[in-house]
C-alpha cells in the first residue's frame, strides 16, 4: 500500500449509523423477507417510505404472499441496496433493518402513509383499498455494509439518531464535475492536506456531506485518501460551497 | 381503451417460467432471506451463479450471517429484481425462488464452482477459503412478478425446462435504436399485424425473442400492441433479422 509522505489532515467519515440512515433515506424500494405459514423465509421486492426516525413504512396486500405473511408473523427484515455500479455486484452499499411490523395508530397512522405517499407517489390510486394495510417496521437490529471491508452493526438507538447525508442526492453529479473540470483541485487536495506530497493525479470517488474519497497517484504507486471539509453540509446543497473552501485551503497548504 | 380496427395477428410472448428464468440468467445478485437463530427472517444481498437447470449457486461465509443462517437451516428464498427504471418502483420485473440450500457434491459441485465463478469472476481470489460454502439452491417455488398485472406462479418442472431468453442482453439497445432510427417501420407493425389500421405512431416499449411490445397512438386514443416475429430468435444476436423480417412482412400487409 502506497503511503501518503507528510501525516495526512484528520478527516470525518460518515458513521455506520448514518451511513445506513442515508442509505434508507436515499431509496423508496427494497426487498423484504418474512415467513411462510410453514416457517420459511419469503423474499419479495417492496416500496417504502421513511418515518423521521428512520423507520420504514411498508404498503402490502393480502393478495400478495407478503401481505398475508406480515399479518401472520410481524417479523420482517427489509434490506436496501445502491444498484451496483461497478463490475462486482457485492462491492455495494446495503443495509438490514431487521424488527416487527406493526399497523401504527392515530397520528403515527397518518404520519406514516404520508411518509409512504411521499415515496411511493403512484401509490395514491389505491393507498387507502381494503385489502392493503399500513405497517410500521420497528427497527431492533440494523447490518450496514458499505463494500468490501466496510461494516458494521449498528444499535437501533444509534440508528434512530442519525441523521440521513443532506447531500447524498447531489454527490454522484459533484463527483462528476470535479473529474471533469476540476483535476488541478484535487491534486492540490491529495497533496496537501491528504499528504501525497509527491502526488501526479488524483480522482474523486465519493462525496459526502464531510468530505471527499479520492484516489491518488504517485510515483511511487497509488492509494486512497480522504479530505474532509471545515465544516459538515448542512443542507443538500452544501457540497459546492465546501469543496470550494477545501480547495483554497489546500492551495493556501501548497503555496 | 383504444381496441385495434382489425383483428391483431396472433403474436406469442415467454411464458412466466421463461421470464423467471431470463430474469435469473440476466444477473448475477440478489436478495437472499434466511432464518436466524431465532426463526427470524433475515435479509441480505448475494452474488449468485447460475447451473443449466435454473438453479442459482450461492457462495457464502460463515463470517456473515446469512452464511450461519444457512448451516443452520437450508431453507432460503432468493429474489432477483430488475433495476427500477421508471417512478414507480414497484414496476420492474422480479422473481422470487424459495427452496432449500444444499452442498453439492462430485460433479456437480465442479459446475457450481464454475456457474458461480462466471457470474461473479472477482470471487476467484477467495472461492476456495475454508470459511466460504459453495451451496446449489434447489427449486421448489417459483413466484414471478413481470410489474403491475403481470403475475404467475411457476412449477419448478416449468422452471427448470424454460430457457432463458437469448436476447435479453442485447433487447435495451434494439429497442432504443427502433425507436430513434425507424419509426417508421414501428408504425407499419402498428397498422399492419397489430391491427391499428389508423395508428399515427408507435413506439417500442420491450423487445425479446418472440416479437415487440409496442405502444400505439391512434386519432382514437393510444393503446399497448403486441407483434410477433415469425420465427423465435434462437441466438443472442437475433434481434436484428427478426425485426427487419417483421418490417418487411408489416410492409406488405399495408401495401
Amino acid at each position: 500500500m502506497t503511503e501518503p509522505l507528510r501525516t495526512p489532515e484528520p478527516a470525518r467519515v460518515r458513521t455506520p449509523a448514518e451511513e445506513a440512515r442515508t442509505l434508507v433515506a436515499a431509496h423508496a424500494s427494497g426487498l423484504l423477507a418474512t415467513l411462510t405459514s410453514d416457517g420459511d423465509p419469503w423474499g419479495s421486492l417492496v416500496a417504502y417510505g421513511t418515518l423521521p426516525d428512520g423507520a420504514p413504512v411498508l404498503h402490502v396486500s393480502t393478495l400478495a404472499e407478503h401481505g398475508r405473511n406480515l399479518r401472520r408473523d410481524a417479523r420482517a427484515s427489509l434490506v436496501v441496496a445502491e444498484a451496483a455500479g461497478g463490475e462486482d455486484p457485492l462491492d455495494t452499499g446495503r443495509v438490514t433493518l431487521a424488527g416487527r411490523a406493526e399497523v401504527p395508530a392515530g397520528a403515527e397512522a397518518a404520519a406514516a402513509r404520508a411518509a409512504f405517499l411521499a415515496a411511493a407517489e403512484s401509490a395514491r390510486h389505491y393507498v387507502d383499498f381494503g385489502d392493503f394495510t399500513l405497517y410500521v417496521l420497528r427497527v431492533e437490529r440494523v447490518r450496514w455494509v458499505g463494500g468490501y471491508g466496510r461494516m458494521d452493526s449498528v444499535t437501533p438507538d444509534d440508528y434512530r439518531a442519525a441523521e440521513p447525508d443532506p447531500v447524498a442526492g447531489s454527490a454522484a453529479s459533484a463527483v462528476q464535475h470535479m473529474n471533469a473540470d476540476h483535476a488541478d483541485a484535487l491534486l492540490a487536495m491529495a497533496a496537501g492536506p491528504a499528504g501525497f506530497t509527491d502526488a501526479t493525479a488524483a480522482v474523486c470517488r465519493r462525496a459526502d456531506r464531510y468530505g471527499l474519497d479520492l484516489w491518488v497517484t504517485t510515483p511511487r504507486g497509488s492509494a486512497p485518501a480522504r479530505v474532509g471539509f471545515a465544516e459538515p453540509c448542512a443542507r443538500p446543497d452544501g457540497l459546492r460551497a465546501a469543496t470550494v473552501e477545501l480547495t483554497r485551503r489546500s492551495r493556501a497548504m501548497l503555496a
